[in-house]
């Protein structure tokens, strides 16, 4: 269950952070940390920080960019801030942690993404989660520290994984979920034909693509639907040829 | 209701400790810090960690003995790992934030006591407490910060704020969905469609029709997401004919 889970750190500009949030997973029973090019890593302030969670810090996976820490994943959260530009299903920490285990129970790979400490997440990756989950912070001041918030998720995650243990396992629910990749390629496709058909614009794009993106995240596609709707853009190119 | 509820550190050895936990209170809603004999306060870590919490740590009440930080409570819970010397009423956060918003609703004074950073509370203060509150952590590694446990405790103190006072309002799920009139006519227009460009035999019709309405209504599709699929869909009619 709990190697199923990966926590995802973009762009991380202090290294203390890093540290920090390395000792938030230990604490609550997690131990695989991906950082996506981390301004300084590895560092003596993040090795400091880390204490006793020196190991999670030494097995962190470093990428260079998002889509490789989640090519392989089935369930993609993002943390965001109240205030956002995209309408995306947004859920509370205890929510995403049910999300999370009960897709973590049935082996897939799952992974909750953190932005950089001041911006947080941009846009493009925000597009590329499922679900986006916010911590209700207070209205007057809501800018949680990066590890204290990685502290939340993880605790919430830990508490569902405990109620997940005392309870019988719940039957997996559908066929199995399809890859980040899967699905991107499909969205290169339907992307790529409904410019061939004359429908999208590259040059005057406005909100097509990010709304189709919403609408498919929110489905949450399985890998028969995925064939199936590439199917379909097939046979559509192979008519507007 | 928060004004009643005060936070207590005692002993702390680091005072970018308290800073970081005067951030923590302020993003969940809470203001009322004391502090009782720290090693180091004032100190310009603790201003650097506190971000735009500095008020917090400003008007932090400083005391030199706990019972003082106490006097007036009319509930004090104290945290405590797991192995404990005592035999106390032991429980967990949310538990504790039940307990704490009740009797602060009450107009009752709450503390909610945090121990030095290694050391934890000892007995003569654990002893002053009505509860011990434990985070559930990982058997392997319990270690939490100082100020990630202070995160996590004033984090559930918040939701349980928000759901007394049934503030506690899903997040916005997004743009008005479409009826099911509306997703009825586009799955008939993407039946039709999808048979006359060849992807779809209707005299061997398989599972794809219910796949493709079993995928949307889990979607639950927006009104503008019909629109556009059905703009997609009018595009592709066009280049087959």
């Amino acid at each position: 269950m709990e190697q199923n889970i990966r926590i995802v750190l973009v762009n991380t500009s202090h290294p203390g952070n890093i540290g920090s949030s390395a000792r938030a997973l230990k604490t609550m029973g997690l131990s695989k940390l991906y950082l996506v090019a981390p301004e300084q890593f590895p560092h003596a302030k993040a090795t400091a920080m880390a204490a006793g969670a020196d190991d999670v810090l030494a097995n962190a996976t470093v990428v260079p960019s998002l889509p490789e820490a989640l090519a392989d994943c089935q369930l993609v959260i993002g943390t965001s801030a109240r205030e956002r530009r995209l309408s995306w299903p947004l859920i509370y920490p205890r929510e995403c942690a049910h999300k999370v285990v009960e897709q973590a129970a049935g082996q897939g790979e799952v992974a909750l993404v953190f932005g950089q400490e001041r911006a947080g997440l941009d846009n493009s990756a925000l597009e590329q989660c499922h679900y986006h989950v916010t911590i209700p912070s207070s209205e007057e001041y809501s800018a949680l520290n990066l590890a204290a918030s990685v502290q939340v998720l993880c605790y919430e995650i830990r508490l569902a994984i405990l109620a997940q243990a005392s309870k019988a396992q719940a039957p997996s629910r559908g066929d199995p979920k399809a890859t980040q990749a899967e699905v991107e390629q499909l969205y290169q496709h339907l992307f790529s034909t409904i410019e061939n058909i004359g429908f999208f614009d590259p040059k005057n794009p406005g909100k097509v693509q990010s709304r189709l993106r919403r609408l498919f995240a929110r489905a949450h596609l399985e890998k028969l639907e995925v064939n199936i709707l590439r199917g379909i853009l097939n046979a559509v190119d192979d008519k507007s040829r």
